[in-house]
């Protein structure tokens, strides 16, 4: 039996979401058809991170057992020529008995994609959220500052959070500016659910001048999601980079 | 009776190109509709250039008239509310009689993109052309050197193009990388029928080595088409600028 680890990329529009579901399209379904197909025997694949409907990835990681001997890329060119043109794997390699997708990682890195102009965006519609109102990228950047670091993250996690402790690391949380584009890069050693979306709502309520910076501050420690602000929409989020130690040989991979 | 000059961005992808078609749907006949709902009379819009099913646009432009008296914000969040979320106007200006959006035009800029990796990207599958083998973007930008000017285009015109003279002027074709994607941007008095498209597929030649750049001086002193390279794919193709002269008020026009 060998282990495989696959890096994957996704447009998520048309799924709902990484995980399986009995009655709607997933990525991770794709995937294990894609992969049962190439390995002639039945594949399930595990992911790093289970991105909700509409959520993209450039940088999702996964893992699968397979009896078929097959290089890295014999694996690579059939995994994508069976997978709609929508997702697509960037690389293969196999990986020792002890790699888990979800449990070796040591991090995960979010990018939101907000589109900040005063007329919508037909070509940015699906990868990013429209927000009218001018927004002071430097308040949200001292907001932003209150997060990074060991917190309970309660006040940003959503309702249906199955996770045992709300206790999150971000490591990194960065606002750049791109033209129109504002780009909050977000990493952590893991994430709540609706975390990344909870936290962009959030700032971007004090991009707009409603809350100051403090406000953040506040919100974390009072540790009450219903005082926090609107989820931002799926379509902004990305997945770009799952961490996992060096042993793994898994880092700069890209498929040739 | 009103003339009106519009900015219109669109995601081509689901629409058979700018113009009107009989039965399938067009970027023109849905701003036709959008237009004649707000106006509440049959209104009829022209544009500067006619783009191809499936290219982009951020920066198309068109004219209208109309018998409705209504300021430019209201034409602009009337006709948005009664467009598909993959066409959108970026500002409305009212024009003098004398405006003709394609006549009046001066210049146009396309922006070529291109997404050169070894594998595939499935999130930038609708906006780019996807070419594997690595691109010597420098020999692409010798290439581009002997195109820049007056020239008979004949080599790159499709054989339905229905222009008089195949004569144009590109006055800028500049190619540059940002990560993975080559982007060929030129500027010009006017199109012939899939002039960009043909360019970058006989450019895309030259930065895979299967042609040296003095091909292309050649190509184009032949002025015979069959011996040009590929057509490139729409998707990677956008309009993203329509030149006026100063007169008509209308450069760096955005809606609020």
């Amino acid at each position: 039996m060998h282990r495989l680890a696959v890096g994957v990329e996704y447009d998520g529009t048309n799924y709902n979401g990484w995980q399986n579901q009995t009655h709607a399209p997933s990525i991770q379904s794709s995937l294990n058809q894609a992969l049962s197909f190439v390995a002639d025997e039945p594949i399930e694949c595990i992911g790093a991170g289970r991105t909700d409907s509409g959520v993209h990835a450039t940088g999702q990681a996964a893992h699968f057992d397979s009896h078929a001997d097959r290089g890295s890329r014999s694996w690579l060119l059939g995994i994508n020529s069976n997978l709609a043109d929508d997702i697509n794997v960037l690389w293969v390699k196999p990986v020792s008995a002890d790699f888990h997708a979800r449990y070796s990682a040591l991090g995960r890195t979010y990018r939101y994609v907000i589109f900040n102009r005063p007329v919508r965006s037909a070509l940015s519609r699906l990868g990013a959220w429209w927000v009218r109102q001018p927004l002071d990228v430097r308040a949200m950047s001292v907001a932003a500052g209150y997060l990074v670091g060991n917190h309970d993250f309660s006040s940003f996690r959503a309702s249906s959070c199955q996770a045992k402790s709300p206790v999150r690391d971000i490591r990194r949380l960065e606002i750049q500016v791109f033209g129109p584009w504002v780009s909050v890069e977000c990493e952590a050693n893991a994430f709540l659910h609706h975390m990344v979306r909870n936290v962009v709502g959030s700032l971007v309520r004090v991009g707009r001048g409603e809350a100051k910076p403090e406000w953040i501050r506040t919100l974390l420690e009072t540790r009450d999601r219903r005082l926090a602000d609107i989820t931002a929409p799926a379509a902004g989020l990305i997945l770009t980079h799952v961490e996992y130690p060096p042993k793994f040989g898994l880092d700069g991979a890209i498929g040739d």
